[in-house]
């Protein structure tokens, strides 16, 4: 199956000059989110992953189903203000000043192996703070998952310890 | 196995006075997210479901993970401005103002049998205006299912045509 068909290149989102890689058409196939699901599925098996930590929100799509095949507890990471118990933070770059993600302190215990699942790859600075997130609490990463990579942005040289796996790549914009 | 154990009582969040019901004490515990999610996918099997229809952001958890196990495609409900490509939108009131939810138009085919997803019932706004984005694309609203439904506060009254199913029922604050 040829996953990029099912992706819709949307111009000039969130703003002008942007082409957004829509995953909607995708997800909405049942053969597609099966076959995208089975393929991250088969990077992360046999690994011992007892936690799938997504991130909010298009994370928690995939992120909730990888946890329920690999029969582990899923764990949501946020945007500021959205948790309701004790967390900790990690403040990311974006192109113009500062984000921040967050994980409930109790999410990950000391020895979790975790995968870490978001929809898309860019510039890399979100996922590199919920690597630190999960390796504060004490969690090991395992491996990190994506649906889409945007190689022309480099992402994974912020991710380079790290096995980072990825199922539609796009080489230029 | 007690579901009502894994959910986590926050007092004063978001608000003071409130008690939030915290799930990710479920999630992150493999079994009780297991569970939960079986008990779901019963309700839902045999119905002929097509989509799975997940609510921001919570509901994209369990919403991507019964999609997944009913062979279902799976379509996001979202907050506004963040769905690219052509929608419709819903209004439905809060306790001061409005607010909106959003749907692309291609999620749904005339004819598609939905399962719509939230982890939460509390007064039902959202739901039925979800409801309503659905039944305006022409799709079947075959079942509502949640987490958790705070009974107290009524939300089934506005779901009262629909085979609504819950989790965790607590009848008081």
């Amino acid at each position: 199956m040829n996953l990029e068909k099912l992706i819709r290149d949307v111009p000039d989102f969130p703003k002008k000059g942007i082409i957004f890689k829509d995953i909607t058409t995708l997800l909405k196939n049942s053969d597609g989110l099966n076959y995208a699901v089975n393929l991250l599925y088969d990077f992360a098996k046999g690994k011992g992953i007892t936690k799938v930590a997504g991130i909010e929100s298009r994370g928690f799509i995939l992120g909730g189903i990888l946890a329920s095949k690999l029969n582990a507890g899923f764990v949501p990471i946020r945007k500021p203000n959205k948790l309701p118990a004790e967390k900790i933070s990690a403040t990311y770059e974006l192109e113009y000043g500062t984000d921040k993600i967050e994980i409930h302190k109790d999410a990950i215990e000391k020895g979790d192996k975790v995968l870490l699942h978001d929809d898309l790859l860019a510039t890399g600075g979100t996922m590199e703070a919920a690597v630190k997130l999960i390796e504060e609490l004490g969690g090991e990463v395992v491996q990190i998952g994506f649906i889409i990579e945007l190689c022309f942005l480099n992402g994974k040289d912020k991710l380079k310890n790290y096995d980072v796996v990825s199922l539609i790549k796009y080489d230029k914009e």
